[in-house]
């Protein structure tokens, strides 16, 4: 039983209760405690040393992406992130410097996008540094993106580049807030997702949300260096685009709007985020399942994304 | 450098904005996210495999537990728990039934106290279970009680018996929300703090918070039937009283009212809550500083509540 199973085993004897607009399932948890203009945002991420991060990663970079992570599915629902805990779990030897490091890198992305710091705690994980963020957002009502409203005949969207993102950008990416709040302001989002588990297991989650499916134009697919070099080099043995398919961890914003808005959208974006690209990579579908389109003709998607869990 | 030491150290360079009313250091943080008659309150804390419970413990207690230790927080602000998230780091063997058994334990407290649980994630921790919940609560408007209240004169009380907690309390302890609610909205409480590292620990938190001292009465502390025990069956080294002092996880409310409010507050808690002891166990001192009374007279309290991370 992987990580997916297990959660859609449990999700559904999960208690709620009259606050709750959106349990688990999406980006975030959407919760209504009574503020006239906003709904609250509440998620949590966890980083493991040895698995989302490497013995002798500097601390800096492992603190920005425990906080990335989390900011980055508050940007999944076009919101603004509020507050944060950090839970630190450390073996007993672990160095003050360290700890500081750490938090030096926490500090510094949530300065930059306002995230107040509000504590937490330390404890103990004798074999290895575990990092967990707790995290607190909000979105102004009927702003909020979900992951279930993506419709047939949509055109699908990706920012960025993908693949290859395990060479550095899991370390180092900016999460897409500014750009998934402009969005949401700017046009009506169907559906979004930020890409985690890569671009063919995000958009499976956003496709069995929305219960339609979606076809992909291969050629569209954008592709990073990092992805094509690894291939080039034989350090990945994976083609650039099975990379680009997979890799995950990329960290930008999959999403979904009518047709007729992709034009439009595209022409606004090249004007409010010239430094970063947009890209049409396929189309919603009706009939339920993922497909992608190359010279050869348009076949089943096998490549998955994979699960966090193994 | 130890646990406080090291929050200490990285508190003051925390960012905050403008929606912090508190930020680390107390039982929560609380925010004013614009909801009007409403503080939010937001907690995280861990429970560790080999640290917080033994191998061969019942899930169902360990997910009851890292909840309770949530909700005890929540409580000890005299507030309202409403969601939770849970992460779950586990082994790469795990057993479902492991995991389901955990959800079962948080699903069962979770329900009696209406907290909705709204997510969270599975991850892998590949040496030892770690399960962190993240809560958000709420707080009428001034009714929210801080550990910085207390003042000099004020009577000192504690819920319920200390010491023994780790004979098996802290598996299957009540967070205090009834009755800490009761006590925010019947008496002016000035300063609460929920005992997790034992009352000495706990209460010099307290009164650092709150700038003052306190003189405790040796035999005014409620003593468990466990710490008398233990002691007595040599399972201990401590006397009861040193357990009671120091044992810490009893998930007790240590608070303080204005002495007139003393004799009114214990015959209103007969009547309220006739199964749950309420203890007088000293007063607060402008002198800062913590002493003891017993027979041969006032001295300085030594002994001390463990400190988590050692």
């Amino acid at each position: 039983m992987n990580e997916f199973e297990l959660i859609s085993r449990l999700i559904p004897s999960l208690p709620l209760n009259q606050s709750v607009i959106v349990g688990a399932g999406d980006d975030c948890a959407v919760l209504d405690e009574g503020a006239p203009g906003r709904l609250l945002l509440f998620k949590t991420d966890a980083v493991v040393e040895g698995i989302h991060f490497q013995p002798g990663t500097k601390p800096e970079q492992i603190g920005h992406k425990a906080l990335a992570r989390c900011l980055s599915d508050i940007a999944a629902m076009a919101g603004t992130p509020s507050a944060a805990l950090v839970t630190l779990a450390l073996p007993r030897d672990f160095k003050p410097d360290f700890v500081l490091g750490i938090y030096a890198g926490i500090r510094e992305l949530a300065q930059r996008h306002g995230v107040a710091l509000v504590g937490g705690e330390t404890t103990t994980n004798p074999e290895r540094t575990l990092l967990s963020v707790a995290m607190l957002g909000w979105v102004a009502r009927g702003q909020m993106v979900l992951r279930s409203g993506a419709q047939a005949g949509d055109a699908l969207f990706v920012t960025g580049e993908l693949g290859g993102s395990l060479a550095r950008k899991h370390l180092e990416f900016e999460p897409r807030l500014a750009e998934a709040r402009w969005l949401a302001e700017h046009f009506a989002v169907h559906a979004m997702i930020d890409l985690s588990d890569g671009l063919a297991g995000d958009l499976r989650h956003l496709l069995q949300a929305s219960r339609v499916g979606a076809e992909l134009l291969a050629s569209a697919i954008p592709i990073s260096r990092a992805a094509r070099r690894s291939a080039k080099a034989q350090t990945s043995s994976k083609p650039p685009l099975a990379a680009a398919l997979s890799d995950g961890e990329d960290f930008e914003l999959l999403f979904t709007v009518a047709s007729r808005d992709a034009v439009p959208l595209l022409d606004a974006w090249k004007k409010g985020f010239p430094k970063l690209a947009l890209s049409c990579i396929g189309k919603i579908t009706s009939t339920e399942g993922l497909t992608i389109r190359d010279k050869q003709g348009c076949r089943p998607l096998t490549a998955h994304g994979y699960v966090h869990f193994t």
